[in-house]
C-alpha cells in the first residue's frame, strides 16, 4: 500500500504509529513523506520510506496542483500504484487532491463515466454499516452516473464487505418511484430495468441509519450533505447527552454509571473505525481517509486499501459492470429518445 | 384559523383536545371535519365546526384530488381562507394535499415563482431553532428559486420568529463560493449580489444543527433528505442510548438517574414543539403539520398559524421581496446572458 504519510493532520508521529499498526498486521507499506520525519519507521520490516517533500493543502484547486506538483506526497504515492510498485493508495490528505491524483494516475475502469466516493456509515446500534455513494466525488450527476454508482457500490459490498446480493437503494424524498428530483426519478426507472444488482427502490433520509439497504446510491452533492448531516446530528445529540449529565448531581452520577456503555456507542460512531472513504470506478484502489484520523484511523485506512486488493475489488467491479450492460444500454436508449424528443436532461 | 380536523392521524379525539388548547389561548378556530366526531367542541366559545366529510389520503396524487374533491376537509379549509372567513390554514393531513390545496386556493405572492416549505429544526442543545427551506415543496430547483427562498425565509424569521437581520446561509458541500452543484454555485453568486438580506455564505451539513445561521436555504430535494436524515440520526442515537442503558444493571441505574435530564432533550427534539412546517410565498398563511401530532402538536400548529397572521408574515414577506428586487434582477440578467451564450441551466 502506498501511503501519503505527509497528509496526516496529526503529523508524522500519528502517521508513524498508524503505519506501524498496519505493518504489524502483515501489510507492506510504502510511506511517502519527509524521510527525516519518518525515521522511526526505518527499523520496521515491511515498510519503505519514499521521499516526497511537498504537501498539497486543502484550500487550493486540486486538479491543477496535482498536475504541477510532481514532488507532492499524494502525487508520488498515486504514481507508485500506477507504475506497479504499490497495489493500492491510501491518504489522509486533502480529499480533493487525493481524488484528483488517483484519477490522474490510475485512470477509470472501462465504461465508468465518473468515479464515486463511497463510505461506510457507522450505525449507532452497531448494525452492519451501510455503504453510501457518491459522497462527494461529483457535485452534479446524471441518471446514468447514479446507475453506475449502484453497480460500483454493489460490487464493492460483495467483494470487500463480503455481502451476498446486497440490497441497493436510491436516496429520495419518498418511496414511490415517481417521488424525487428528475435526476432520481430517471435513475430509479433505469435501475428498475437493470440486471445483476438487487435494486429495492427508494429510501428516505430517516432510513439511512435504519439498515434499510446495504448500499445507498445518491449524487455527490446530496450524499455529501447527508453524510455531514449525520455526523453533525450525532455530535449534537452526543453533546446534549453530556450536557444533560452535567445538569444536576443526580444526572451526573447517572452519566458516570452509563459511561462504559456509552463509550461503546462513541466507538461505533467514531469515523476512524471504517478507515474512511474509497474511490470506486478506477483501475486501482484509492482510500480517501479522514485527515484528522488518529493512529488507529490511519491503520484502518491502510487495512481497507489492503483488503480491497486482496479481495480483488477492482476486478470484481469490472465484471459486475460488464454483467450490468443491459441496464446501462436501456438507459442510454431512453436518454437518446429524450434528446430526440427535445427534452433536456439535468446537469 | 381554518383547521383540517379530519387530517389528524390520531383521530378526532386528538384533534378535539388540540383545538381546545389553542382556543384556550384565545385563538378562534373553524374546525373542518365530521360534525358527529367533533361534537365535544360544540360547547367551546371560539370554535365553529364546519362540515367536510371527505379525507384526501397520503397515497393519491394531491393536485388532481384537490381539484376533484370539493367535499374534502383540506379543500374546504383552504377555500375558507381564500374567501376571507378564516385568516390562516393549518392541517395535520397529507403534506402534498395541504400544499396543493393551499396553492390552489390562496395563490402565490407577486414575483414568487415557487412557494417553499419551511421548518424550524429542533436543536438538541436548546439553541434557537434554525429555519430551513425548502424541505419538500419542490423536487427540483433553479438558482432564482433558491434566491427567493432566501427572501421568504428571512422575512418569516423576522416577522414570526422575531429575529433581527437573521443570518441566511446556503447549504452546500464546502464553504467556498465555488463549492457545490451548479445550482448552488449560481445561487451563491446571486445571493452575494442581493440586497435586503444578511447572506453569510455556504454552510455544510454538519453545521445545520450547530447554529451557524438562522435561515438555511436549499432545494426541496436536498432539504427533505437533510431534514429526514436529522430525524433518523437523532432517533438512532437516542435508541442507542436507551440500548446502552439496558446493557448492564449499572448502566440501567445510570439511565434511571439521567432520565429527567434526558427527558428535556427528548422534549426539545419532539417535532410537536414547533407545530410543523409553513408554506411560504403564498397570499395567505398555511401551516403543514405532522400527521402524527399529539394534542400539543395540533395546538402548536394552530398557534403557529395564528402567530403568522398576527405578525403579518405575508405582508412583511411581500415587502422584503420588493426590497430584494435588485438581487433578483441581477440573477435574471445573468440567466439571460447564460442563455444567450448557449449554456444550459439545471432543472
Amino acid at each position: 500500500v502506498a501511503f501519503d504519510a505527509l497528509g496526516a493532520e496529526g503529523g508524522a508521529e500519528v502517521a508513524v504509529e498508524g503505519i506501524g499498526r498496519a505493518v504489524a498486521d502483515g501489510i507492506a507499506v510504502r510511506a511517502f513523506g519527509r524521510p527525516d520525519e519518518l525515521g522511526d519507521l526505518a527499523p520496521l520490516a515491511g515498510v519503505e520510506v519514499v521521499e516526497a517533500p511537498a504537501l498539497i493543502p486543502n484550500d487550493i484547486e486540486p486538479a491543477a496542483a496535482v498536475r504541477s506538483r510532481s514532488d507532492a506526497s499524494i502525487v508520488r504515492a498515486a504514481a507508485d500504484v500506477a507504475e506497479g510498485r504499490s497495489q493500492a493508495l491510501a491518504s489522509p490528505g486533502s480529499t480533493g487532491a487525493t481524488m484528483a491524483a488517483a484519477v490522474f494516475a490510475m485512470k477509470r475502469l472501462r465504461a465508468v463515466q465518473r468515479p464515486a466516493l463511497a463510505v461506510q456509515i457507522p450505525t449507532p446500534l452497531g448494525d452492519l454499516p451501510t455503504l453510501m455513494l457518491d459522497v462527494g466525488a461529483n457535485a452534479d450527476g446524471r441518471p446514468a452516473h447514479l446507475v453506475q454508482f449502484a453497480y460500483l457500490g454493489s460490487a464493492f459490498a460483495e467483494a470487500v464487505l463480503g455481502l451476498t446480493r446486497p440490497r441497493v437503494a436510491l436516496l429520495s424524498v419518498g418511496e414511490e418511484r415517481k417521488k424525487g428530483s428528475q435526476l432520481v426519478v430517471e435513475a430509479h426507472q433505469a435501475l428498475a430495468d437493470s440486471t445483476g444488482i438487487n435494486f429495492i427502490g427508494n429510501v428516505e433520509g430517516q432510513q439511512v441509519l435504519a439498515g434499510a439497504a446495504e448500499v445507498i446510491v445518491t449524487d455527490g452533492f446530496t450524499g455529501n450533505v447527508t453524510l455531514k448531516t449525520i455526523e453533525g446530528t450525532a455530535k449534537a445529540v452526543g453533546d446534549a447527552v453530556r450536557q444533560a449529565a452535567r445538569s444536576s448531581p443526580k444526572a451526573g452520577l447517572g452519566g458516570l454509571l452509563m459511561r462504559g456503555a456509552l463509550g461503546g456507542l462513541r466507538d461505533r460512531l467514531d469515523p476512524d473505525q471504517t478507515g474512511g472513504a474509497i474511490l470506486l470506478g478506477l483501475r486501482g484502489v484509492a482510500v480517501v481517509g479522514h485527515g484528522s484520523a488518529g493512529p488507529e484511523g490511519i491503520a484502518n485506512q491502510i487495512r481497507l486499501a489492503a483488503r480491497a486488493v486482496s479481495e480483488d475489488a477492482v476486478g470484481r467491479t469490472a465484471q459486475l459492470l460488464e454483467r450490468g450492460g443491459a441496464g446501462r444500454s436501456a438507459l442510454r436508449k431512453r436518454e437518446r429518445a429524450a434528446v430526440a424528443a427535445g427534452e433536456s436532461g439535468r446537469g
